[in-house]
């Protein structure tokens, strides 16, 4: 039905027909009522502005990131001559000292803030089916298998044990504990690549990984030898994805897609017996730090912008995406800002954040140690999803917030780097405390679409930063830094 | 210049001119002299024809294969029940009974024909780099490294030595003996992802594979102590191909091409020091078998077309595409030529080649034993490039027997597996000896742009097979083997 049609059976009178149809035309004709929200390049009324001077230094520092490499240099010390970084290695805290050396050397005021963190560490891994339905004689099928942090060992020996198939939590309330007691669980639950592929990468992580964070847990509730998931990324290259699992006091493993895809085909077919071995331990905990660096602000030294990456990494790969990375646009934007000789109104504080994957401990005692002083934290950016060409940055800020980062929108959008996306959670685990507190926090937006292909395997290595995407997010960090930090009014809460 | 003022230079007489002229223009405007060699659908007079009835029998048989699973199922009970089945291991000895045992079920004439075979096993293998510029005190790098098939073992304490990284054996005779003597060398030729994509894999393959297979020699004839090959594949997942390489008297390994990327960085900064375990053994040759089953011709049983893949694999996979699919598509050829009643003229012979991977046994074998029957042999097929979309057939044959192929490859249009491309070396290894001899060879062309990200890894397993396309290589299979054994002329030489 046509829209005049429409109007005309609502409204019987012709006279009230041609008045409604008038207001309408107005509504839709007012300037400034449409697309008042809808970022930089809309003509509103009230469309913020920053001083031509701080656009000019934008701009400058944008072009001057997008030709530097000094953040390639770091990341490639820190994965390359460093190596895999996980809380309470000797590499971290080698990674600690050089970062903070070289913040010092650009004239950074640094302090390195003192924490525990756990140490553990990976030990022997391995599985084989031992008994499955078509099996040869004397032979068995390998397992690739990797233990997830803060896994439980097996004894040296390992266990041996029939393997039960679940696709979900559902399915394993389903099995009970009759089923489950004394079985390994594997957890068979796939990452979505289509999801991935579309743009949807973190939803796809999202709905997989409670499986590899608490399903160790749901299986020891209910009697279960051990606890295996598939392991959550979208590669096809009998690749274990490693990571955070509550502690359960049983042995909790990532097998591979491909294993995974065997062992429920056999299951389907009779009965598994898997041989397995993991004795990773868990050491006495060991200090550590975060990185705490600042450029002193010129006018309001008090008030602090945070940028940020994490430090320490797993330990298969290098930790070159997973965040390297993020460490490194950081400092870039640091190296930048004392090149140009640009001194913020405000501090401009950047942390290398210690233990992000393995418990938070980084971010805990930064909030115990500055959480009186989060009223006077103007805004957080924690860079931690890649290195991949960042699309803008995803912000937990109210909306006025969002609407005062539209002149730096502009500064952005030369090379693509300008959306501004609202997300309910915060976007970074280190920064999430001071979300809560209220802080509006951003994390850059990276295209994501192939990075849980690398996610915590032994793939996250140097090669997997394209030198230029990473130069883009440095002009993205140091651009919004620097305006968070130089504009006239802080950002609203 | 000009055609006509070119000829007009050529032949100064002006009537000798026009009389060449009109021999030219009557040439060209001849019927059936140009296009020829086209393919199917041009119209020459002497266009290739088949019998109608034995063109409805493949077409039956090219959609019959098109809607079967006979051939996955196949390829599944070889990876999944029973795994990897490098030369004389228990599995490749189960899957010779599994494979002969189908066969015969089939009704299928089967011999297994003895041969011996090398039994190489891979043992320990571990890589790390011990000194390093820009290390850190107390820490490693560690390298993912594999053993090359027929590599010398390490002590079981393994060796420690400087590495020397070459990109070609260009570099290693500029460096010479005196800085290759005692230390390790990593040639470190990339896989060209590049030609890879753009369906040149096999080039790709090829310019790279030589450092796999003839580097260590070289690195032995100049007093190595190891010799290191960056992976031969195009996948970027810290995944090491292995691969045959010629015996050198030395450890030969690959490491992954991220590896070879860290080492080469670090060599270019200083000196690299690599402490390196590889324990492969070289146990005693094994009896093992190629299962050989003919369904006899009706009219001609003497000659022979052979279908084939090859029944061994590597170890670190499952071999899936390399090759239970090769295997498979000739075992669903049988199964649908007994389930569609076809008795061909001629002999149908099955082969599941043992060894291709690791010396070339059974070729040899079938060699000794049916050389002196090879002027019967019509054809001989292997597919042994994945189990990727066919696009046709790569054949070493004369140019009239190309043309013979003409009416099938208009069976196999619809599926768009018609292509026919003349190679210079013969289109399979297995088939290798029959090419020389003189028997018109064909290999399955299939889509290989991924297949060497996969090759000789671990990943190569189940889940790399896609069905539907096993199902169109069965179809070319099927049509191809069938033509071969049942058209009424056997294919010229």
């Amino acid at each position: 039905m046509g829209t005049s049609r429409f109007l005309r059976r609502a409204i019987p009178s012709r006279a009230a027909f041609w008045a409604v149809l008038l207001l309408l035309v107005l509504a839709i004709a007012r300037p400034g009522t449409r697309g008042q929200s809808h970022g930089p390049g809309t003509l509103t009324r009230d469309k913020k502005v920053l001083p031509p001077a701080l656009v000019e230094e934008l701009t400058a520092l944008r072009d001057a990131a997008l030709a530097d490499d000094y953040a390639y240099r770091q990341a490639a010390h820190l994965c390359e001559s460093i190596g895999p970084r996980p809380s309470g290695s000797a590499q971290a805290q080698r990674a600690v000292e050089y970062v903070a050396d070289e913040l010092r050397k650009l004239g950074l005021e640094v302090s390195l803030e003192q924490m525990k963190v756990p140490h553990w560490v990976r030990g022997a891994e391995s599985a084989q089916l031992v008994e499955f339905p078509g099996q040869s004689p004397g032979t068995t099928q390998k397992i690739v298998v990797t233990a997830l942090g803060g896994s439980t060992a097996t004894p040296p020996q390992g266990i041996t044990g029939e393997v039960v198939v679940a696709n979900s939590f559902d399915e394993l309330n389903a099995l009970g504990r009759n089923k489950i007691a004394g079985k390994i669980v594997l957890f068979n639950f796939p990452f979505d690549r289509r999801k991935a592929a579309n743009g949807l990468a973190l939803d796809a992580y999202g709905e997989a990984v409670v499986y590899r964070s608490a399903g160790a847990k749901a299986v020891a509730a209910m009697g279960g030898l051990a606890s295996l998931v598939r392991s959550v990324g979208g590669a096809e290259y009998r690749l274990p994805h490693t990571g955070w699992s509550d502690p359960a006091g049983i042995p909790a493993g990532a097998v591979t897609a491909e294993d995974a895809d065997l062992i429920s085909h056999l299951a389907a077919q009779g009965k598994v017996l898997m041989y397995l071995t993991l004795t990773p331990s868990s050491l006495p905990e060991v200090t550590s730090y975060n990185v705490v660096a600042d450029l002193k602000g010129r006018e309001h030294p008090e008030q602090v912008v945070v940028i940020s990456g994490h430090l320490d990494s797993w330990d298969l790969g290098t930790g070159a995406m997973d965040d390297a990375a993020g460490v490194a646009v950081a400092m870039e934007t640091a190296h930048l800002l004392t090149r140009l000789h640009l001194q913020p109104r405000r501090t401009m504080r950047v942390i290398a954040w210690m233990d992000e994957e393995n418990g938070g401990r980084g971010r805990d005692t930064y909030t115990a140690d500055h959480g009186a002083e989060f009223s006077d934290h103007v805004a957080a950016i924690e860079s931690d999803l890649g290195a991949g060409h960042p699309l803008g940055f995803s912000v937990k800020m109210s909306f006025g917030a969002q609407e005062a980062l539209h002149p730096v929108q502009e500064v952005l959008a030369s090379f693509g780097a300008n959306l501004i996306k609202p997300i309910s959670m915060a976007p970074g685990a280190d920064i999430s405390s001071m979300s809560k507190a209220g802080v509006p926090t951003l994390g850059i937006m990276q295209d994501v679409r192939t990075y849980f292909d690398y996610h915590h395997t032994a793939a996250d290595t140097l090669d997997k930063i394209v030198p230029q995407e990473l130069r883009e997010n440095a002009a993205a960090m140091a651009v919004m830094g620097y305006a968070l930090a130089a504009m006239p009014e802080p950002l609203p809460r």
